[in-house]
């Protein structure tokens, strides 16, 4: 018994002590991600990071070995909140039209409930690095041309599909709504006014509406809507 | 005689001293300008910058009190680029429309001309400080709701000139400017490749061509000529 005992309870006892060094790391994080987009990634210090968790210094580089990696898994820790704010929200668009309204439109919902003091992570910490050649920069480049390829994707899909007209250049497209997008979050962060948001929503929305094909009535081409008999 | 030559000596002396005096002034703001568009305004410090112009930092306290006061100096060094290198050019418009196109112009020819080696010197330094409050940050977003201001009174000169529809919202026409030359901005600084600005020239011109009253022919709206054989 002693020993059929022993083995579940050093397991649940290593699983807890994981698991407190999991939530410790993610808290630290977490506020590594606020801090941020605040002070910059740069300034991302071992001992400004150990005054904001209440954690020494040494204790911090229990966790992460150097400044860089530091800001890596930081970086990560915000790609996951991106992950589940913005792209998760689109994952059952019926198609690339769809896929295309629920990521613009998740995406200015990220930016309205603040997930970050200083707007959005990637905005705020690329605009910081976009001199500072290195790993940081590098990451944030990627994850930068991986959100424009799924603009690009949803745009080719929807033009596939006979939503969008194939003759509208995607690349432009793309690149009127991440500007709406993008400048709906720097003066979000300045204004801190609802306005800027509704701006880029509304730029969006006519923007997509002006590239769709001329097959269906507006309201329907708007939100394609199941219903057989409002099908053009 | 040495005494009449003595006057005019001592005020060339003078002359010469204090023209050296703002060279070397002028060439110290030139180099922090530049290195904030790089490495942040927040790292401008006094050592950083004496090392970059070959200057005692002790020297460099000669010219700026205090790092925000440096600070402050490098930001209107950089606006009189912008006066220069923006507002200028569309000095001599014949209205509003010429006026709000060649903003936009002379802005996209400012970027690629590459004034400062990170981009636009004020959307860099604005974006760095935004999350923090003072002399330094309300400097930047004056100079913002400055050139937002701007376009929206050409807009709405242009509107009252009979250009642009009335019906057109000269905020929400702004924004979507706005938003195309910032963009560009911040895409050029990352790809060093002409893309960006060139959509955001072909963004801006059919955004604009879309606001425009339907009383001219559209070669004509576009770029009214002066020619009365022409006129609509």
């Amino acid at each position: 018994m002693a020993k059929q005992d022993s083995v579940p309870h050093r397991q649940r006892r290593e699983r807890r002590r994981r698991s407190d060094g999991e939530r410790s790391r993610g808290a630290i994080l977490d506020e590594a991600a606020r801090l941020a987009t605040v002070e910059g990634i740069s300034g991302l210090s071992m001992s400004r990071l150990a005054d904001a968790v209440g954690m020494s210094k040494s204790g911090l580089f229990a966790h992460f070995g150097s400044k860089e990696e530091l800001q890596l898994a930081t970086i990560e820790t915000a790609n996951g909140v991106f992950e589940t704010e913005v792209l998760e929200p689109a994952e059952g668009a019926t198609g690339g039209l769809d896929r295309l309204r629920r990521l613009t439109d998740s995406y200015l919902r990220y930016l309205e409930v603040e997930n970050f003091p200083g707007g959005c992570f990637f905005a705020s910490v690329l605009a910081e690095v976009d001199m500072q050649p290195g790993a940081v920069r590098d990451r944030l480049v990627a994850f930068l041309y991986d959100w424009l390829g799924r603009l690009e994707a949803a745009v080719g899909d929807a033009q596939r599909e006979g939503d969008i007209d194939p003759g509208e250049d995607a690349g432009q497209l793309v690149f009127e709504i991440e500007a709406a997008l993008f400048l709906a979050n720097a003066q979000f962060v300045v204004a801190r006014a609802p306005e800027p948001i509704e701006r880029a929503r509304r730029a969006i929305e006519q923007r997509i509406d002006a590239a769709l094909t001329g097959t269906a009535p507006a309201a329907i081409r708007k939100r394609r809507a199941p219903s057989p008999d409002r099908a053009g």
